[in-house]
């Protein structure tokens, strides 16, 4: 891993991490995945623990992380945070230190829903166990960032054009749908995006701004990197001769600053339900260029937030992007926890 | 494992299986089983991942999975499918897809109950996660099947009986107890024991006739191997001599047809009522072969199915049957998506 | 491991155990947490499976234990009883009995709350099960003993105390709290202290006596070591000079022979809430031994059991004390069940 040495560092956002640092992840990654293929991925994690305590469920994280433990040697436990004793009001610290001594590394999916919908109290959660905690805290998703999952997305992004991103457009569409989403991956999204020096769209209805700090980090982030950041709330100007589009729907930002409990469900559903041509059909996904993908984290909700033409269609990636998932989170642990 | 390949093969249900591919599959077992007691299993499924997806409960299943993908060096992930996306409505072919990017083989366990209790649906729904994933399938039972159970009864019993068990009578009873019980276990019995050519009997109270094109399946099968299968209502006849018995209890014809929600559990169990006689006891053991054995997929029903008497008396082997889901499981994983 | 054979043994009570083979327990896990930290634990429980089967929730001791069997090369399987057949009625010599089969080790916690609040049936149904498996049973938590947590403790102070304890202080202090706790770990403390010659002190207030049964064993316990075992309601003159506090809430004795269903929670609160006064403040904390060190089996209730300022302070060894917990139990899976 040339110079770079990320042991016992915390990932908590994408942002904290150098380019060199995340370059060194995806070397790692792009080298398991051969590896996995040829069937002699080294055990870079035998017999070690990677505690995931999740205060909100998990399908692809979960079975992600796990089978990356389990691909490395080592072993990933799954918890559910209302089993354990923090629910009955044991306090942080003493949480952390217990996984501290017992394991390797330990990850954290925290979104809003989980800390009364305070936007922000998932992220500051996760920052207090890495406080206290000596070993890596690596977010699995909170209500600000996810950086596994950025670190993946640009992974094959890059993969897919062949590692010649700068200046391609990449747009973040808000999209329609009766589910009310977390900022998390579209803010992390943004934030590397930018760093690669793409040209980065978000595309979105009036009132569907994210975090205003983070999208000013961001417009930093392409000032240094010779990319750029757009916002916009024209998506037919934004989709045409996109080279990624990313079709996700997210809560408003009234919803997102006052909390759900408080704005309420209906309100929030009533403000989706004004922007349900907000989806990427098949004829949307024509204009973009000739080469574009359609990327997603997954879930998708599909007829929703995009036509099963366009998910299932030839410029959708969203499978390889899922399964490099699996390297990318194989390359954090081995490189913050393993035996490297 | 001679000129029979594996890799990749789906397991919905035996009858899917051709005899040489099951035959395959409990030599392996045999040597896993030997090997184990002699302290060296190879790693024949070394650091990959098996997903167990349950939309309902389970303990053997887990447990035997489980501990056989640690055997062969592996780890299989236990998902209650309520805590998934899924449950979210993420559709069946991104869920495939998922889990077929991240491990190696998708076992999945979807019994009447978790459908809405139409029967095939459960067996209809496992197919569709088949045909999206390129990983294979194991049917961990379902409605209509319970392949790796029914592939350990006929190991088990060929183990006990020498390899010898053409002709042998094999009795599929059905038992009296107040638990409604799917007909997968009872029917992937009946469709493997007349392709090994044993004389099957299943007998049963009127009004619980299982999936009628299954036991023409069987018949056929019978035809094939030499084998037999009668049906009756006279328990005390079909015991008479009887080589194996399996004391079960399943549900009526008319409740799985109709589905248990709009039948009715209370009229269900009068019709279970009424034949509270249907029971193993010793008196009734008694009558089988001299060299007859008790066979059960547990959990049995104690005082309902069958007295202690004879689960805890020397006929019976269920604690053996339960021990060869281990090595049988192993097999299959190690066949199916092992490093063999 | 000397003369000491433990392979196979159950561990219900550190009292069923003698010094002996408790010391080969505490020299094999000192000689994993050397190893620990140079990176070659050997792998003494290789592709070997310990099933936990948890009545009631947990936090440490199954994250401990898994961390542990992974540490050695196998697995330990969280199962949740309330998932099983168990809790729909399948008997305990038919579970006993499959986990034997399937697996190396069982263990098992079960404390009043899970068996209607009787006590002493939650270690029964704990002997129960070892009756009948042939694979060795331990307590993982009953509502009488805690034998893994008990040796770790006793490991720690040798450890602190360079292992040199006998006629050492060794406090078990009663502490305020609004939590309803068992008695087990106590117990299991003052029989393992008085084996191992310390001075142990009981100290609580009036009507919180624990077993007198077992508070009549440590007293011959020390009558045999050279140790003591005294019982004061004086906290104040309990903790002068002492060289181990353990400040821990425990339910009361009419509460516990009652039964907590019966009793009431709200009466049993009340007669905590006449102690309030029962923590352990760094007033308090000074009066020990110079080198006093103050323990915890965790969670510690701060601000009731103690101040965080003692437990955060120079005297607590609560997070080293949690991390031997690691190897203390790798250390028993492998004297139990392992490749030794």
């Amino acid at each position: 891993m040339s110079l770079v040495d990320l042991h016992g560092k915390d990932l908590i956002s994408t942002q904290e991490w150098s380019v060199e640092e995340i370059n060194a992840v995806m070397e790692l990654a792009r080298s398991i995945k051969i590896r996995r293929y040829s069937g002699s991925v080294p055990e870079l994690f035998k017999n070690r623990t990677f505690f995931m305590l999740f205060y909100n469920t998990s399908t692809r994280t979960r079975a992600s992380f796990e089978a990356a433990a389990t691909l490395l040697g080592g072993h990933a436990q799954f918890i559910d945070f209302a089993t354990t004793r923090g629910a009955e009001g044991e306090v942080i610290r003493d949480i952390a230190k217990m996984y501290e001594r017992f394991g390797h590394a330990l990850g954290i999916r925290i979104l809003e829903s989980a800390v009364d919908y305070v936007y922000g109290m998932g992220n500051a959660t996760i920052r207090e166990y890495a406080k206290h905690a000596r070993i890596p805290v690596i977010n699995m998703a909170d209500d600000m960032y996810h950086p596994t999952q950025a670190i993946t997305d640009i992974f094959t992004i890059l993969e897919k054009f062949n590692g010649r991103i700068e200046k391609k457009k990449y747009v973040i569409m808000w999209a329609y749908s009766d589910k009310i989403r977390s900022w998390g991956s579209v803010q992390d999204e943004m934030l590397i995006a930018t760093r690669y020096g793409m040209d980065v769209v978000l595309a979105y209805p009036p009132g569907f701004d994210i975090d205003e700090k983070l999208v000013e980090q961001a417009r930093e982030n392409a000032r240094e990197s010779g990319g750029d950041l757009e916002i916009t709330h024209n998506l037919k100007e934004a989709l045409r001769d996109a080279h990624v589009v990313f079709p996700r729907s997210w809560a408003s930002h009234e919803c997102v600053k006052t909390g759900l409990n408080r704005f309420g469900r209906e309100k929030e559903l009533e403000l989706h339900n004004k922007y349900r041509d907000w989806k990427l059909t098949k004829e949307l996904a024509d204009t973009m260029d000739r080469h574009g993908i359609v990327t997603h984290v997954l879930p998708v909700f599909r007829g929703q937030e995009a036509d099963d033409e366009v998910m299932d269609g030839p410029r959708s990636v969203i499978y390889d992007q899922a399964e490099n998932l699996l390297y990318v989170r194989a390359a954090v642990l081995a490189l913050v926890a393993g035996r490297i």
